[in-house]
């Protein structure tokens, strides 16, 4: 692994070692000092063309507490735009000796763009490109699920078998089409629900079930229930007509969280929108994996850094 | 002592306490090398719903200087809003590892119902929250207070009949109300001096004396006049006719610095308005303490981290 | 050496002291770990009046590789303004204990009135003042010639007899003003390149050619064409007529770049316009020194630090 760009590129062999990893970086969350000193000295840089402050904050926590130092570089509303924008910026963020990229951008494709590139000898974290992949999102999901279903079990394993629903807007969901490749890869079943304004055209071929039903896809008794968030920008586009409808028909409210088996998980990429898409009680439950992925977050981050920079790249 | 939330709560034994061990800390600053290794691979954050560079900065040298890890997180112009916006962020926060927050927040209140939520197990350190309490403020200005007037003898002292005048907006100065409970707690006599519209309704029921003659009450020869800042924003705001009127009836102009007796100190939280609530002349005088509060704002943030994060709470 | 506020200051000697440490500070940069602990426990704080991503992220860079702590201060849309607002900025980072100032200010001559007060005891570096300055630009241009000129052999030496053409708009650039004083204490001879509307009124009194024929200066075969950036928002200014001719008359496109000598080396401070003041063919070509421009401008911060911060100032 040089660069983690996409789950669609990962083997479960490849998969399985940053879960892994990250189970050893879980470990050092729990002591008192929860800092190694494996990248002392390293420089990670985040370079985020949107505005993420919770993503940004967890791989700045993650290489904080693997000793690296540390550049925030907000490209937003700076002069950088697309394009011959992007390749200055990563010469120039080479040339200054960044070791690491963890990049955030609006453009889908753009992280690949850079790996791609010979702009910069240095590995490349996809943190969000546009709609197209969030892969340490999917990442850190899948451990959570591992943990949550194998617990002391979970070392060495994948996640055969496990069935899981994702509700929401999938078309404009980089976080459901990385759940979709890194589950796939690890032996899971899913199914996307949602209307079908929000399912993007190509779904057909996905290796994915796909339902207009929440109700009827709850009645199969699924592993993890996982919502998406809906941005509110998106209410008025047109995709469906209001909150309220939209909570009804797909949200995770009281009645739904009621009907699912005991042993169901409930996952949110967050941040929520307590009342739409999943309601308080759905939110604040024991079934509630909301915090435990945020908490996973920092530990895949750490995985993930420390494989790509430690030099034991070919191990993975 | 488990968060720092207001004056108010602080005893005089626990107020002394951070005085004391601020003493320590403003001897580190002395040394070549201003660090000390004690908070080392601890993670603080500053969660900030208003920008105050002054403050923030101040907290993230005091931070750094113990050692720890310091994740700015600017919640002003991101999607964080009050209500459930402050439990998510917190939780979050809180699932990332957070080992203290250090708040600044527009309402009143804010950090108190972080304290006394569950949403995170950390620390929670006040650093202005609407019209309420600055509580560091306040200290520094107690600490600055006792090292001018007891010099080398500060140590396990109070303040005990040291009069203090706070001149200016009282109305909306959390910096007025908690310098009024911790100097009441550590012994100090407090005066207000405001015109009528800049005192609060419920201030006939506070511990002080209330004058609206600066004049009359700077002839009682007071140890300490804290001059507040007015806030331009106000200035139209029907509290007071203009500048000019404001500078001449309740301003530190040079006269009125040269009739103040020889040892009494002028005090300003800063930043400040020269010509408008205090003369450039008076800022820059002996009598001025203003840097001095400062640098001390930096000691007693150490104190304060140090004495939340160190395991030594049961000392306070 | 006290501060480094201008080159015009520098003598010879300092001159190439500093560029002799920074090659020192280029030998860190090819470790696997590119960090010293020269000034673990420092702290350096980038007050930045202006916007500048690249200039602030180098001098990051350099103050974290030697372990300094960063605190960054971004004073635009903050509270802070000119005159007194630059007087009180600076005492409080001084109480604050900032045991360096990097500045970048948008009027001329900032730095130097920060320096010359008694406002902060801290070595200043000024990062680029209005159109005055910007010193570490022009030492690490100077320090990629000598690099490029004289290879291994560079420690100890200037750029005695070396031909450097500058192009473009020099009226408002401190990066050409910088390099004229420092090219010229190192022995080189500098010629100006523009429009005669780009030239300033007093530029005939500079110890510099001027020249308003591109293809002409060319001619006479430079060792170093250094290109300057063009601000958009001053292409409709009435300094020239628009984009297209600029580039015609003025930028280094295709044909005059084949015109050159073979080892005739093109240099530009970034960010550059590709098609405007340089091709994008001159930009990426083995002349081209841009990228290792960004990464000499680390070790020069570097040493610009560690020569103020260390103690060795007595050195230079």
């Amino acid at each position: 692994m040089r660069h983690l760009l996409s789950t669609k590129d990962l083997s479960r062999d490849e998969a399985i070692r940053i879960l892994d990893v990250a189970e050893d970086m879980a470990d050092v969350q729990t002591r008192e000092v929860k800092r190694l000193p494996t990248l002392r000295g390293r420089t990670v840089v985040n370079l985020f063309f949107e505005d993420s402050t919770r993503t940004r904050i967890s791989f700045e926590a993650a290489a904080k507490r693997l000793s690296a130092d540390v550049i925030n570089f907000s490209a937003k509303g700076s002069s950088v735009s697309k394009g011959e924008g992007l390749k200055d910026t990563a010469q120039t963020l080479g040339a200054m000796g960044a070791e690491a990229v963890v990049i955030r951008h609006h453009a889908s494709g753009a992280p690949q763009v850079l790996a791609q590139s010979d702009w910069i000898d240095a590995p490349i974290v996809n943190a969000g490109d546009g709609t197209h992949e969030h892969p340490t999102q999917a990442l850190l999901d899948a451990f959570t699920m591992r943990r949550r279903l194998h617990g002391d079990a979970s070392r060495g394993r994948g996640l055969d078998g496990v069935r899981v629903v994702i509700v929401g807007d999938i078309l404009h969901s980089r976080v459901a089409r990385s759940n979709l490749w890194l589950l796939r890869t690890l032996g899971a079943e899913v199914t996307f629900v949602a209307p079908a304004t929000l399912i993007p055209l190509g779904a057909g071929g996905w290796p994915t079930a796909i339902s207009h039903d929440l109700d009827a896809t709850l009645a199969t008794r699924p592993d993890v229930v996982m919502m998406l968030r809906i941005q509110a920008e998106r209410m008025n586009a047109a995709y469906f007509p209001n909150a309220r409808e939209y909570a009804r028909e797909w949200g995770l409210h009281d009645e739904r969280l009621l009907s699912l088996p005991e042993d169901t998980i409930v996952m949110h990429p967050g941040p929520m929108n307590r009342g739409l898409e999943i309601s308080a009680r759905a939110a604040d439950s024991e079934r509630s994996t909301v915090l435990e992925q945020v908490a996973n977050g920092v530990s895949i981050r750490m995985a993930v850094l420390y494989l790509l920079l430690s030099g034991e790249r070919e191990v993975v």
